[in-house]
């Protein structure tokens, strides 16, 4: 496996294969890697003939009082991971690589980044959406390989591809969970073993909406009114937001018909979880 | 000469010329092509295998009330100055394939397009930005080829180029001009024949500019209010800034040193001009 460490070596090295007609697949991450990673490692390793890994904690995307600074970083047990999946390349910039001195350019997709995750984290998708363009126009991917947990990224993303006319297939790959549900997350392992069993809620309230879906519940109202009652049973959890909504537009829905996706944001002390469900076709 | 109307097709064409290692030169125009455009297309065809110009209106460039409507199309005529010139490929998107429905994401590059052009035209080079970042991703040239007429704009798309990672060079060439040294522009067909006359007064005010630091003036203050003095003497002329600048961050210049650009735009009636002169070197 290869180890990139600056921008023109990785750009340089996917150039030659692009011009040999390689099939590129990029999986972007922030490292501390975990079965949820390596699903999306093994989705790529299957459509497409390199691989490549970014690991890069992209301060960007952060706010201000947000967990940068004791975001996990473990670049030797992310490597080791890669490794062992067949990684071709590894693409772990510096800091000073990705953002040089007078670096001062953003871009933003307006409507998608408004609601949810952008309106509780103000800049975040601005910080993602920069970065990805960057990912995208150094390494050139074929395809990018994104987690459903993180679903209005993926939606996002999606737009801006089509938008800035990038190239890139967006492939976004099912959420994998624990055993009792809880969506894999680097962020996990902030919580104590009380406020883990409490996580299960934020799983558990979308497993409610979608069965009450399943049985013929129409109200979008409803459906969140049941899903902010079963969060509502668990002491240590607070939600930010559950939300019925239009899965291209992420718009909150009245009437459900069609394709669904169930949102939410729960706080378990000063940790932030995310999950959502997609119920009906794309 | 090949026309290409869609993205998809213009995309195609030159992603086949790169596998082959063509290099590909871009000169994005709005039309209307008059002899600095041909200057650009000459140098292109110097130093490119393939030159490709672009033909755009570009709607997110321009502000409320500005002449977006009656900015001057003709593109047959401007297709036959291309064929003249041995353009291998014209790219004369509709505004729909550009800019498709639901489209969201814009590109901005902060600092450098705050002042002058930015400040007098809100939202002015967030559309440049744009649809720049979008040419270079649906053509992907090796060189593109700007007009030093805009110098804050080639300042803006060298910035965004480094920034995003977009792997082209810009290559800046002279402001051509009439032999009484006004800038040829696309708008300049707006002025009436007494305008025409009182136009030259922003190159008069330049070279005025340039002259007193060749004879040791080193004061950017007392360079700026020549300036104003020389626009002053034509009372169809109305400065809207002049300044002397840093020409790498187009910030105001206090104590002149060594490289300088004079930035100047003035209204003649409805009519707006700019124009700049680099002393010194880059």
């Amino acid at each position: 496996m290869r180890v990139f460490r600056s921008v023109r070596a990785m750009s340089a090295w996917s150039g030659t294969l692009r011009r040999e007609g390689v099939v590129i697949g990029l999986v972007p991450t922030m490292g501390a890697l975990h079965a949820g990673h390596r699903a999306l490692i093994r989705a790529a390793r299957l459509s497409c003939d390199a691989v490549v890994v970014s690991l890069f904690v992209n301060p960007r995307q952060f706010g201000a009082g947000e967990d940068f600074a004791r975001y996990p970083r473990r670049i030797r047990a992310d490597a080791a991971l890669c490794r062992v999946e067949g990684v071709d390349a590894l693409f772990a910039p510096p800091r000073r690589d990705i953002y040089p001195a007078g670096f001062q350019t953003s871009v933003v997709v307006r409507d998608l980044s408004r609601r949810w995750e952008g309106a509780a984290r103000p800049g975040h998708f601005e910080g993602v959406v920069t970065i990805v363009t960057k990912l995208f126009t150094i390494v050139r991917p074929d395809v990018a390989f994104f987690g459903q947990k993180d679903f209005q990224q993926a939606v996002v993303v999606r737009r801006l591809v089509e938008d800035l006319n990038l190239g890139v297939r967006i492939a976004i790959h099912p959420t994998v969970r624990e055993p009792d549900g809880l969506a894999l997350s680097s962020r996990n392992q902030y919580l104590s073993p009380r406020q883990r069993r409490a996580a299960t809620v934020l799983y558990d309230a979308l497993q409610v909406g979608c069965a009450s879906i399943q049985a013929g519940q129409r109200s979008g109202e409803r459906v969140k009114r049941l899903m902010q009652e079963r969060v509502g049973q668990e002491p240590l959890a607070r939600a930010d937001y559950l939300a019925v909504c239009d899965p291209r537009t992420l718009e909150p829905i009245e009437r459900i018909a069609r394709a669904v996706v169930l949102l939410g944001a729960v706080r378990i002390g000063r940790i932030r979880l995310i999950d959502n469900a997609l119920i009906g076709k794309r």
